[in-house]
């Protein structure tokens, strides 16, 4: 698959793909127990007596989940994906178990580094969808992207 | 330990707790291969070439860490910690294999919800340290938390 490097990304740019992941009960519980050991997450019976109304998937079992979809998708850009931090992250419906996950991604905005001109930011938006075309997550997070060197060849 | 109602949480309150989690090496792996398998988090040769220098847990793993710190520290809002969505969520510096963890947290602003009078929004800063005190991790996010009902004891 193609790298990406900064010179090749721009704003309206969306990426997804075809990788899909199923949220399995038993992780659920194994997630929430090693990292968020509440009720709402691990107890079916108390579950219901939550705002959740039911068991769900802890939100950072479905953060590191997207995260697996993103690196899966056709979205490869040079030097990995990587995090310089996010503005936005929200889950307007829960995860629940056995849901089936899928990303999709938009280009918001690129802008090349003036300190480092090897390197630059990619303003990049991720929705995560559950089985029922229902966003689960939204996040809007800024990437470091490399410049394509001059030795490397173009896309076009 | 005393469950803090929205009544009970202001501004400048600062919650913590003796609790750590070492990041073991071999989890870093495991966490890495099924949810962020990129080589500057599994392959320590390649990781020496990348923007991390060596290798570092992803930014996934710590975020899931700071809230297994957050759940066991003396944080314990009624209905437990539900994050309605951050508004900020950065990573200063990499988690190193075997770095110990800890959080603090402070209380930005309390408010009660118009449409829902049974519960509010608090507005949280979670800050997660290592080993040597420095910030690998910082973010802000809104909870959902439940008023004191009419029949439950108050604190003072």
């Amino acid at each position: 698959m193609t790298v990406l490097y900064l010179d090749d990304l721009a704003p309206g740019q969306c990426f997804g793909g075809a990788a899909r992941i199923r949220i399995e009960p038993e992780r659920v519980a194994s997630f929430a127990t090693e990292f968020d050991p509440q009720p709402f997450h691990l107890d079916a019976q108390a579950a219901t007596q939550t705002l959740f109304g039911g068991l769900a998937a802890s939100g950072w079992h479905t953060a590191a989940a997207t995260m697996r979809l993103l690196v899966d998708s056709d979205f490869k850009p040079a030097g990995g994906i990587v995090g310089a931090g996010f503005e936005e992250l929200r889950w307007p419906l829960p995860v629940r178990p056995g849901d089936e996950l899928r990303v999709e991604s938009e280009v918001l905005e690129v802008r090349a580094s003036r300190s480092r001109p090897q390197q630059g930011l990619v303003r990049l938006r991720t929705s995560t969808y559950n089985q029922h075309n229902e966003l689960v997550q939204v996040s809007v997070g800024s990437l470091v992207v490399q410049r394509r060197p001059a030795s490397a060849p173009g896309v076009n």
